[in-house]
């Protein structure tokens, strides 16, 4: 894959068109850098409202969840696959506040057929192997499960959506996406472990072990991403490394979630450099695995409310803020519009 | 004023309700608060979408603007408010975003007439006195423009307004709101000046010594509110407590904005103790002022991105996020309603 650069053309005239906004030069902080950055996007000063703004939750069941990683039990997954499509979910409230929708796919929930409403073609196998003593799929999987993220931003981006939140759904998932992050970042278990769903400290205890056993598996393919996610990753994961990448290589910017979102992303980095150049991330996760992610894709989160669910729900809150950016950079009025008095100032 | 307290009955219901919502307890972070803290506030769980959020943003000038406070000329004030009047501002792009309208009225702007559209008996005088060597006011118009604000606030509750966001506009406002903070908090001039607009350091060294000198002659007020805001306010300074104080009277949440409007909000609790449990903080300024104040009255703002603008604008962002504490808590199904596996941790 390769991953096009931003437009530099059309982020030095939102950079300059910002200048000219009735408001004082950098008064709106962030939004401002973020409306530069979605000039960049898609390649057009001032830019564009979003038509469609998409969240893809990828559904699947880890091994590791058996040895009680989790402070909920794995048929969970499954359980809240169905109240996403019943529409109970935090991902549907908050999606509907941003004007999002929501789209569930079953990439590997331990269930005997695929969840209703998701398409077949894209279940790759019932949950994973333990991470922690065996591979999470073989190599054939990896790749189809990469290609299912793929097909899917496609499918995606064919229908209009300009604005893709990630989302995740997946009792233990958040135990192979730390042992992803460590393994990437040279880090230890202790390091990038945190509390999940809200784990007890012998939970956390087992998870750091769980992640100890899975790093020694899968430090040897540190410089190989597809076979990183094979060992220690999962399905879930690998359709999201392809989801996010292609959307990156199809110009479409991602708005970031939380731990699991965002090791596959730094995943998606490794396989396909450039690809965080198309991303921001919405909310600061309470998983130090997500920061450590985060700090090596050089990138800020916009929120910092204590979020800790996932499913996408950090990012649709930050989606607000995107839009908010947008909005100003391309209907506020300039000071000759205005007809306001320019700065008196002598430093400009 | 008797400003109420939050309804403990519903908070204690929403922290219910929120323990059996579709996620792990506490995974949503600071919306579970915000989301308790409306349930507080209406006095009822779970709390009502909001049915009219209303941006209302007193203008008026400042005498020490003539000293050379800031790096924008006094009559941008003017020209800001017809930019409002057209739709053209920040403020009227970002209110639209969530929702919400917005009102201007022009309490003391420096023109020969009060500005199109506002009502005239709520012009209170033209500009301020220059705080660093003259009142900023008589006590008659400090009596008149405090209940300006309460007229404000009934009005637009009395219209429906379930949600109040104050907003300002004025050249130099930001001096006699980091004076009053300083008076209030007992800190220093160099503690409370910030950049404000934008201004270099010969323009800050003037901030500055207007402060000191407007300190040197509002100290001996601090017991008096009223008093205080006559010598180093201004009349819409007094506007925005009167119609923060009266929101609180009259259980009507507020999301405070920047450093003049959070100013407003120290002023108001201390003339009516309770006035600050009735608001959250929207945005972090730059500031430094605004800081002391949202400490002084406990409050932790829900963003950080570097605003510095001012006019309800940190206020409007952070809506969104408010809208969505209300959404999950009202509409996300309950463990019992999807059927979902309750915890299976030993800890809960």
């Amino acid at each position: 894959m390769l991953i096009p650069e931003l437009d530099a053309a059309a982020m030095v005239a939102a950079r300059d068109r910002q200048a000219t906004l009735t408001k004082p030069p950098g008064a709106l902080g962030r939004l401002e850098d973020l409306s530069i950055w979605l000039a960049g996007v898609q390649g057009t000063c001032p830019p564009r409202p979003f038509e469609r703004i998409r969240a893809v939750v990828i559904a699947g069941d880890h091994g590791v969840a058996h040895d009680g990683v989790s402070a909920f039990p794995p048929e969970v997954t499954a359980q809240m696959v169905a109240n996403f499509a019943a529409g109970g979910a935090a991902v549907n409230i908050l999606a509907a506040q941003v004007g999002a929708t929501v789209r569930v796919v079953d990439v590997s929930v331990d269930t005997p057929v695929e969840a209703a409403g998701s398409d077949p073609r894209y279940r790759v196998r019932r949950g994973s192997g333990r991470i922690n003593a065996e591979d999470a799929m073989t190599a054939e999987e990896a790749v189809t499960a990469f290609e299912v993220g793929v097909a899917i931003a496609d499918e995606e981006i064919d229908a209009g959506t300009d604005l893709l939140v990630p989302g995740e759904m997946g009792i233990g998932n958040t135990t192979p996406s730390a042992a992803l992050v460590a393994a990437l970042l040279d880090l230890e278990p202790v390091e990038v472990i945190g509390r999940g769903t809200g784990i007890d400290d012998q939970r956390w205890m087992v998870k750091t072990a769980a992640v100890r056993d899975a790093l020694r598996r899968g430090r040897p393919w540190v410089y190989d991403p597809m076979e990183l996610l094979r060992t220690i990753g999962g399905p879930d994961l690998a359709a999201l490394v392809g989801l996010i990448a292609r959307a990156a290589e199809r110009r479409t910017p991602v708005v970031l979630d939380g731990v699991v979102v965002c090791a596959a992303a730094l995943v998606a980095e490794a396989h396909a450099p450039g690809v965080a150049r198309w991303t921001v991330a919405g909310s600061r996760s309470s998983e130090p695995a997500q920061r450590f992610a985060l700090e090596s894709l050089g990138l800020e989160p916009l929120l910092d409310l204590g979020l800790r669910l996932g499913e996408g729900t950090g990012a649709l809150v930050a989606v607000g803020l995107v839009k908010a950016a947008q909005a100003t950079l391309a209907e506020m009025a300039t000071f000759d519009q205005a007809g306001i008095s320019d700065k008196s100032g002598p430093s400009g």
